[in-house]
């Protein structure tokens, strides 16, 4: 599996606000570069986190980039994915609209009824992991449904555990121009954190995009 | 008073990880970078958080830098100053040598013998702010003896705060290819954070230095 970790922070690392509202972080260009990401993947992940905060739709704006998913003889939009380890996905997310397959990957935890709901309301539910979802066996199970590519979106709890489970393979990072602040504001890692043999990156690529920066990363 | 900010993130924004032990985040060429913008400062500020958990020296490394600034008439070092509401800089903090001038910046609320103490020990005790060191009646007090510019060193909570009175003129951020993680660990600007008219930053320029990258930024 191919992992693709993209995301937008303040200068000083943050996702959003410690109110955990969506905050405009970068502008068009940076969402159009975004959009071709998404277009280019098999799957789009995010943690419930940010399913509560931000409530996305996670499909593609751009219809040229479903026009060309298509004539390639794909799906419009690429899959969605939420890790959800007590499958806490509310059955009225946007995610669970009909426009694309959603996978939620839950845990041997999660209540049954709560995973019945959620493929009632058109999920497909994998469990992977005791306590929590695991990412290296969830990622065999999308991986042997064709998720070849998988792009995260966020946010910081979920990435943190995919660099500590070392499965990330590029990083992309739009640092836009400005400050939020905040000892509990999500930043790009959050978790537990690491306290030595700190995961390097190799940075590729430095570009100007709208007023900040984007940073493009082997892992 | 120009107020300018320097520090070293990890690509997820954090200053250290959150055992609060230095990590080395850049390398020798950001360093001298580094000394570079300590040689052109009249002080070099940090919060006490940083002394207690780096014990820093905040002198100058190169001597070159020393005998120019000496040849200008000035001090062989810039100043140190400490933001350090109650007086807890221990007495024989590496800051309190007779190298340079130390400034300790306390509060009203700061206990007598405590300060008595700082100053037996070779600080200048500057009382600003009733219950919390208040930046903008220190900065009027250090201007007062000849501190026109200030080189802000950290921690996350210093640099917040001064982000916060709209007291930052520049920015200069190190963004290490590296990641360090942890919702506990400080980040570039910690405090309570802002949840709406976030500042905004002037992207200046963007350089690659050492493995990472230097973004420098007018506020
Ligand atoms: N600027 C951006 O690019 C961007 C992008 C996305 C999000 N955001 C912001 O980020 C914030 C949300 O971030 P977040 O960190 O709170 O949430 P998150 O990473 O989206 O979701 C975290 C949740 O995922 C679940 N999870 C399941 N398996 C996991 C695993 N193995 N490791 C880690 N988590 C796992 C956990 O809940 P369970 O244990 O209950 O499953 C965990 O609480 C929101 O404020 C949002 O606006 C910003
Ligand atoms: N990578 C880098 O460039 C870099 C640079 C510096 C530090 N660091 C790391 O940063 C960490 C320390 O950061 P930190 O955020 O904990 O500490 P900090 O910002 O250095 O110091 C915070 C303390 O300053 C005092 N303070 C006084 N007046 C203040 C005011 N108006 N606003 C805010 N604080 C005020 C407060 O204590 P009182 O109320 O008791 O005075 C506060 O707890 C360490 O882990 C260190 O290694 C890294």
């Amino acid at each position: 599996m191919h992992v693709h970790v993209n995301a937008a922070t303040s200068a000083d690392g943050k996702l959003s606000s410690r109110r955990r509202e969506q905050v405009k972080i970068s502008g068009v260009d940076d969402f159009a570069r975004v959009d071709e990401i998404r277009a280019a993947s098999d799957a789009v992940l995010v943690g419930v986190g940010t399913v509560l905060a931000d409530d996305p739709h996670l499909t593609l704006d751009e219809s040229s980039l479903v026009s060309a998913r298509e004539s390639r003889g794909e799906t419009p939009h690429p899959a969605r994915v939420v890790a959800d380890s007590r499958a806490r996905t509310p059955t009225d997310a946007r995610i669970l609209d009909d426009v694309a397959t959603t996978y939620v990957l839950v845990s041997e935890a999660a209540p049954a009824d709560r995973c019945a709901a959620l493929e009632d309301a058109g999920a497909v539910v994998v469990a992977a992991g005791e306590d929590r979802v695991s990412f290296p066996e969830a990622f065999d199970v999308l991986e042997s449904r064709g998720v070849e590519r998988v792009m995260v979106e966020g946010g910081g709890e979920v990435i943190f555990s995919l660099f500590e489970d070392a499965l990330v393979d590029e990083l992309t990072l739009y640092v836009g121009s400005m400050i939020i602040g905040g000892r509990d504001a999500p930043t790009l890692a959050d978790g537990d954190g690491f306290v030595e043999d700190f995961p390097r990156l190799s940075l590729q690529s430095v570009e100007r995009v709208d007023d900040g920066v984007l940073l493009s990363y082997r892992c």
